[in-house]
């Protein structure tokens, strides 16, 4: 078994289900913390798993310049490399790559690039960004395709959108060609490691402090016969008809989950909707369904409520990064010398271990003095916020209130 | 009561013993962290409690800087504005002035300074010292001192170990007449925050994972009528002569504790601990002895074994922060290329998170990659390493192992 989703609950056009990766089971809607280069950053991986995330993303752009497909590979994959024992999502480094505008060049074969880093020249195509993606280890890998910018004339949008379908078509041959050498599936060579990561994952060393109905979300063995699972991706621009013509090419190649991408690349977010909202229709309703990189807290319970399932964004890890906190109040800058001598807790209706124990005053002074610990806790609060509101959403969903749906999980006044 | 103090155990010069603040029974001989802006740099407050932290440092000059005593004292305290319920001991001020160089000037009445910050220019006397320390709220305090910068020659040490006299006895009488205006004595104006902070004690988050025997380490409520406590401190450069002059001259001033001040100023370690030796010698045998500002984990261990009973570094979190980790088999640099692939953990025989969880190839990649998570994982290491290190003087201490003290505790070759 290498991947298996269910729906168990409706309200209007949202899902609550269950998707069963080799190393987790994870419950949808869901939102995914982005861990660029191994590591939410600043987040210890037992504080992710305190709360209650279930799977994260890697960048695979990230990971195959520093620290190398190889040595992520030798350690047993990214699970065994940063001792991640739940589920983990690789994007394609399509997104990554076109993002570098003048460093990159793109033709059929796929996209030469330079390395931010250094300067040094880089290929990807779609058949060595599933090497790479096999390499790095995670449960589900996403198919090579190409970001559409926007904004983009009707004939570069169709001429983007057939060239993802024909690398989608490469991605899945080459993945299903090579699925089996992924580190810990039948072919892995490295006993020891996965040995070691086996044995942790029967016995877990589990924080009795955590939620229990965490404990379903912990990870398990991977059985024997698992791979990873690869999800197409769906371009198309901002043209409904186009994206209508990708999602049904998409599916004739046949993939056992999908995602809409080429989305919050500078769009105004009711054109975001809408794409999604008409993209959403085309795709099979019992596969998960994954929207690529968004959004604020109003954003993924709007489109959890949707029918979307995954989601990822840097949002919640970089506005923390930049003292920019969400509570249940809104939106909090708290560098502001207002909250100097503010004893209160950041958000007074949020239960994280950052608002039980430190004040806003405390917050702000972190960060006014640039002190490692302020990126910590700020992070650790925004994930906790996003986790808890998809929580609420699962909740919501489990319980069928559809006209509350929304209200219920997000109760501050829209703007 | 503010302080007691008392000696369970022998072993040669060494002492196992227990010291008592308001906020927290403290094992002895023990390492206090240090925590310069009411935070040990990237280390959360539950983590310091998990690694057995009973005491931990905060510097006055730092803290009036930023974020001032005047919101400190308003937070209940650093206790309360750090949420840190254990003990806390800040400095006097004096060394960081004095380490100003260019921006300061000495007096009889005290020094000026500029800030580091802003260039703004400040005044610290032995009362203003202590009117801040007193602020701050932490259980021990220190007396305003002159760190004797090194090398000096005698005329300048002992004009340098007199006003360090002279500025005890005005550190003494000013703390004698303002003790009682405490953030969290009788004189506390806050009754909500110290109501919230005296709750947290009684009924405290207590983490079932750490170990047991933290349990008696962890905060209790603080009697309505105590106070802080001043330490004096003994200077006179590295005169053994003078230095026993201002042992004496100190003791008669009279404090609950004495500490050690201007050793690892630049000059010889084998000097430091000579003048260490010498002045031990006479400073009472019923009171907390503290040196100030050492030393690397060989160096805790000997000065403990000559009858020292707190120490505090930045050396474990400043080491961390450039990957540099001690371990059981000696130190090791983390950003070295042979780490890149190297699965096993970084310290086989440290049973810290750490060491437990994540391997050196993973560390390395975090401190090349320049990610935060590096620092605080590197922090946690090192602080658990020296916090062992003192535990495990505590238990040779305890058993009486005179002769096999120092190898019991640090068994790693000499260089």
């Amino acid at each position: 078994m290498s991947l298996s989703f269910e729906i168990n609950s409706r309200s209007g056009n949202a899902r609550g289900g269950r998707l069963i990766t080799p190393h987790a089971e994870i419950e949808t809607p869901v939102f995914m913390p982005v861990g660029t280069v191994a590591s939410v950053k600043g987040v210890p991986q037992d504080i992710l798993e305190d709360l209650g995330a279930q799977i994260i993303l890697g960048n695979t752009y990230h990971l195959y310049l520093r620290p190398g497909v190889d040595t992520v590979r030798k350690m047993d994959g990214l699970h065994g490399f940063m001792s991640w024992r739940r589920a983990i999502l690789t994007d394609s480094g399509g997104f990554q790559v076109f993002s570098l505008n003048e460093l990159r060049k793109v033709n059929e074969e796929g996209v030469t690039f330079r390395s931010h880093l250094d300067g040094s020249s880089h290929f990807f195509s779609p058949e060595s960004a599933m090497e790479a993606q096999i390499g790095l280890g995670a449960d589900i890998i996403m198919a090579f395709d190409e970001c559409t910018e926007y904004p983009a004339d009707q004939a570069r949008m169709r001429a983007s959108m057939e060239m993802t379908a024909r690398w989608a078509a490469r991605s899945k041959k080459y993945f299903e060609e090579h699925k089996s050498e992924v580190p810990w599936g039948p072919a892995s060579e490295i006993p020891t490691l996965a040995a070691k990561s086996a044995a942790r994952m029967v016995h877990p060393d589990q924080n009795p402090t955590s939620r229990a109905n965490d404990a379903r979300e912990m990870g398990y063995p991977v059985s024997g016969d698992s791979t990873q699972s690869l999800f197409g991706i769906v371009q198309g621009g901002m043209d409904r008809a186009l994206r209508k013509e990708s999602a049904e090419r998409t599916i004739e190649i046949g993939f056992p989950g999908y995602a809409i991408g080429g989305l919050s690349v500078g769009e105004p977010r009711e054109l975001t909707r809408e794409i999604v909202e008409s993209t959403l229709e085309h795709l099979p309703r019992d596969k998960p369904r994954y929207l690529m990189g968004v959004g604020t807290p109003e954003e993924i319970v709007e489109y959890a409520s949707l029918g979307v399932d995954m989601m990822d964004c840097v949002l919640p890890t970089r506005a923390a990064r930049h003292g920019l906190l969400f509570t249940s109040e809104g939106k909090v800058s708290i560098k502001q010398a207002r909250y100097a001598q503010d004893a209160g807790p950041l958000d007074a209706n949020c239960g994280c271990r950052v608002c039980n124990r430190y004040s806003r005053a405390y917050l702000r002074h972190l960060y006014a003095s640039n002190e490692v610990l302020a990126q910590v806790l700020n992070t650790i609060h925004n994930l906790s916020f996003y986790l808890d509101t998809m929580r609420r959403v699962r909740h919501s969903i489990s319980l069928g209130e559809e006209s509350r749906f929304l209200s219920s999980v997000w109760s501050r006044p829209k703007p």
